[in-house]
C-alpha cells in the first residue's frame, strides 16, 4: 500500500484513500474549505459530470450532482442501473469507453468491488469512485476527514472511536487507515463478530497505527475526540439471537454522552437506522448532518482538482 | 382553518392552500401572469431545486423542473422512491435534513399525508408540496385558479361544477375550498357513493361556501362558467355493477355542450382516462392542455417568491 | 418513399430517415462536422430538450442530453416509463400535449412503432425520433453515415457490409436505404433465417439499390470499405442449435482482417455481446467508440437545425 509522491490532481482518478498522501490528503482539505468559506459559481461553467449509480445511493448522487451545479457544471445522470445497457449483457468496459465521450469527468458507483479502478484504466477521462462494492468509497473518507478538522481544527494526534459494523462498514475501514496515518489512536468498538477484518488490520499494521479493541463504548467516552458510529444491520449476524444481544450497546443516548470532552462530536455515514437516539440531534456532539453537509465542499473541491480547475 | 396574515413570500414553505390568504392567492396569480407574459431566463440562476418524488409523476416532477430551468437555475432529481435511501429504513426527517444541504428550495412529492409539512417543519429551505398523499397538492390548485381566472377574467362570483370522483380527489377538495373563499357558487356532481367527504363540507361550511349537490351534470349546463372534471376510477366502487351504472354519465362529449354559456371551459388535472372525449379537444371549451400549460407560470411565480427574487 | 425537397431545418420533426433527400443529409453532416470541429458553447441557451425515454437506452439519453447541455441548454429528463403517467392509463397524445408545453424540443423512445410519428403530429415543438419499436432511430442513422464519412473522406460508391441480424436489426434497414441513396454496393451478410425482410427488400429496389447476400463474410473481406457489425441474439432463432451453428461465423477476430484494405473500418451501433472480439479493439480498424462519439455532434447539429440556430 505505497504512498505515491504528490503528482499534482488534474486528470487525476479517485479510486482508493491508498492513492493519496498525506500531502495530497490535507491539500484536499484546504481545497474544501476555501469552498466551504466562500462559494465558487462558474468555476466549472461547460463541464459536464456523468452520474453512473449501477446501484441507487440517491444522497452519494445529490451530493455529487449538487457539487458540480454549484461549481456551474452540468450533469447527465443515470439512478438506476436497470435502465443501463449493461442490462443487454455490455461489458462495464465498453459502457465507460461510450459514456467518456458524452462528459468530462465521471463519478460511479458499481456493485462489484475493483469496478471504480477498472473503469479509471479504460477511461480517458478522470473516474471518480463512489463506492464499489464493499470496498473503497473515497470521496466519504475525504469528507469524513474534512468533517474532523472542522470539529477538532487539527487531524494529528486524535483519539478516534469506531463503532458498529466494523467488519462490512467499507467507511471504517478507508477512515482507520487515513487517521492512522495521521497518528490517530483508535478504538474499534464492535461486537465481536463483527470487529476489523484481518486484511485491514493488516494494513493498519504495516503503517504502524495505534489501536484497541472494545466491545463496550461506556469506558472509553471521556477519552474520546470523535466517535464514529456506523450501522449494525441485524441481517450480518449468523445468529439473530447475538444481535439482539448487542443491539442496545450501539446505541447512542444522552446518557452515554454525560462525561464526554467539550470537543467530542459524533460522525455517521447516514443513513442512519437507529444508531443513534433522536434526542442526541440537539446536542452540541451531533456533527453528522453537517458531516453530511461538508461532503458537498469535498466533492466541489475533487471536481476542481481534477479538472485543473483549482491547485 | 384560520387564514394567515400575509407576512411576506420569502423563504415560505407551500404546504396547504389553506395557509393563504385571498390577498396571497392574488399575488401569486399576478406574478405567474407576469412570467406567463414575458419570460425571465437567469432569474434564479445559481439557485438549486431538488425534486424529491417518492411516487412518481412526471408532469408535476418535469412542470417543476421545466419551470426552474426556465428561470436560470439547475435541478437534482429523484423520479423514483425506489433508488432512495428510505428504502434503506432512513426516516424522512433524515432524508430532508441531509437533502436540504444540497440545494436551495425542495419540491417533494410524498405517498403519505403529512410529510410535506413534516418536511417543512425538517427544512431550513423552503418546501414545496408537489403532493402529499390523498391530502394537498397545493400548486394544483394555484393552476387552476390562475387557468378560472385567465378565462374568466376573474375569480370571484362564479358558478363553477366539480365533477367524477369527488371522494378521493383531492384536487376538488383543495379548489372548492379556494374558489369559497372568492365566492363562488359550487355544484358538487358525483355518484352518490363518491360525493364529497365530511371533513371537507365542514370546513366549506365554516368560510359559507354556496354549493349543492346533484348526480347528473346535464341540467347545469348552461348555467355554469367552469367545468372541472375528474377521473373516476373503477377501483374507487364498492360493487362494479355500480360503477357501470354511473360510467357514461360523468364523460364529457360535444352533446352535453350545446347549450353552455360562450364563456364556459372544461378543466381537468390530468391526466384523463376517458372522462373527455377526444371530439371535445377542437372545441373551444377545452382548456385542460392550457390548464396545465399555465402550471409552468405558477411554479415560477412560487420559486421566484419563495426564493425572494419576486415581490 | 418519395424525398421531400430541402424545405429548411427550423421547428422541423426528425422521424425517419426516409423523409431526408440526399442533399439534406449532407447538410446535416456537415453541421456535424463543424461542432466535431469546433465546440459552440452557449448556442441553445435557455433552450430545454425533454428526454422521454418510454423505454430505458442510457447510451442514446446520455448522448442526447449531452448534447444539448455541450450547447448550453438544459434537460428535463424521464429514463424509464415506469414513473410516467402513461402507467395511469394515459394515452400517448395526451402525454405528449402536457410535456411540449414544458420543452422547446422532445427527443423520445417508445416501445411501439409509429409511436415518434405520432407524437410529432401532436406536438406544436419537434420531436425527434430516439427509435419507437423495430421501425426507425433516425439519429443512429445520421452518425453512421458520419462516421463512414469521417473515415472514407466520402459517403458515394462505398463497399459496405452490413452483417449480423439483419432481420430484426434496425439499425441495418435504415443504413442500407440511405447508403443506397448514395450508391453503396450493399453486403448482405446474415445466416438465412436473419436476412433482409421482404419490406425492406421492396424499397431497395425501388431506389435501384446494389446488393448481395452472403452467409459468411471471409471472401468479402479484401473488397470491403466498412464493415458493420450488429448482435446476434440467440433468442431471435426458432431453434437454440441453429444459432450454434452461425454463432462463431459472425465474431470479428484479428485473424479475419487479414486482407482488408487500408481505409477499411468496423462499425458497430453498440452495445456489442461478442460479436467483435476484444483484440479488435486495438487494430486501426475499430472505429465503433468513436462512432458512439460522433453521435454527440450529429445530434447537437441537429438540435441546432430544428431550434432555428444553425443554417
Amino acid at each position: 500500500m505505497p504512498q505515491k509522491a504528490t503528482v499534482g490532481f488534474k486528470n487525476r482518478d479517485i479510486i482508493s484513500i491508498h492513492d493519496f498522501s498525506k500531502d495530497e490528503i490535507q491539500h484536499i482539505l484546504k481545497v474544501a474549505k476555501v469552498y466551504k468559506d466562500r462559494p465558487h459559481p462558474g468555476l466549472l461553467k461547460g463541464t459536464i459530470l456523468a452520474s453512473l449509480f449501477f446501484e441507487p445511493s440517491t444522497r452519494t448522487r445529490f451530493s455529487f450532482e449538487s457539487a458540480m451545479e454549484r461549481l456551474g457544471g452540468s450533469v447527465i445522470s443515470l439512478a438506476d442501473a436497470k435502465s443501463s445497457s449493461s442490462s443487454k449483457g455490455e461489458s462495464l468496459s465498453d459502457s465507460i469507453r461510450i459514456v467518456e465521450k458524452y462528459c468530462d469527468v465521471i463519478v460511479m458507483r458499481h456493485p462489484l468491488e475493483g469496478a471504480a479502478r477498472l473503469a479509471a484504466e479504460i477511461s480517458k477521462n478522470p473516474v471518480i469512485n463512489g463506492g464499489d462494492g464493499a470496498n473503497q468509497h473515497p470521496t466519504q473518507t475525504f469528507l469524513d476527514l474534512f468533517s474532523i478538522q472542522e470539529t477538532q481544527k487539527k487531524l494529528s494526534g486524535l483519539h478516534v472511536a469506531l463503532v458498529g459494523d466494523l467488519k462490512y462498514g467499507r467507511t471504517t475501514h478507508s477512515l482507520a487507515y487515513a487517521l492512522a496515518l495521521f497518528g490517530a489512536k483508535l478504538y474499534f468498538v464492535a461486537p465481536q463478530s463483527l470487529q476489523m477484518p484481518d486484511h485491514i488490520m493488516r494494513n493498519l499494521k504495516k503503517i504502524k497505527a495505534k489501536y484497541s479493541f472494545h466491545t463496550h463504548p461506556d469506558q472509553l467516552m471521556s477519552k474520546l475526540d470523535i466517535f464514529y458510529a456506523t450501522r449494525i444491520q441485524r441481517e450480518r449476524f449468523p445468529d439473530p439471537l447475538e444481535y439482539e444481544k448487542v443491539e442496545g450497546i450501539y446505541v447512542i443516548t444522552n446518557k452515554l454522552l454525560k462525561k464526554v470532552k467539550k470537543n467530542f462530536r459524533i460522525l455517521h455515514p447516514l443513513p442512519r437506522v437507529n444508531e443513534i437516539n433522536y434526542e442526541v440531534d440537539d446536542t452540541p456532539y451531533a456533527y453528522y448532518f453537517e458531516q453530511a453537509n461538508n461532503g458537498l465542499y469535498v466533492r466541489q473541491a475533487l471536481l476542481a482538482l481534477i479538472m485543473g480547475k483549482a491547485s
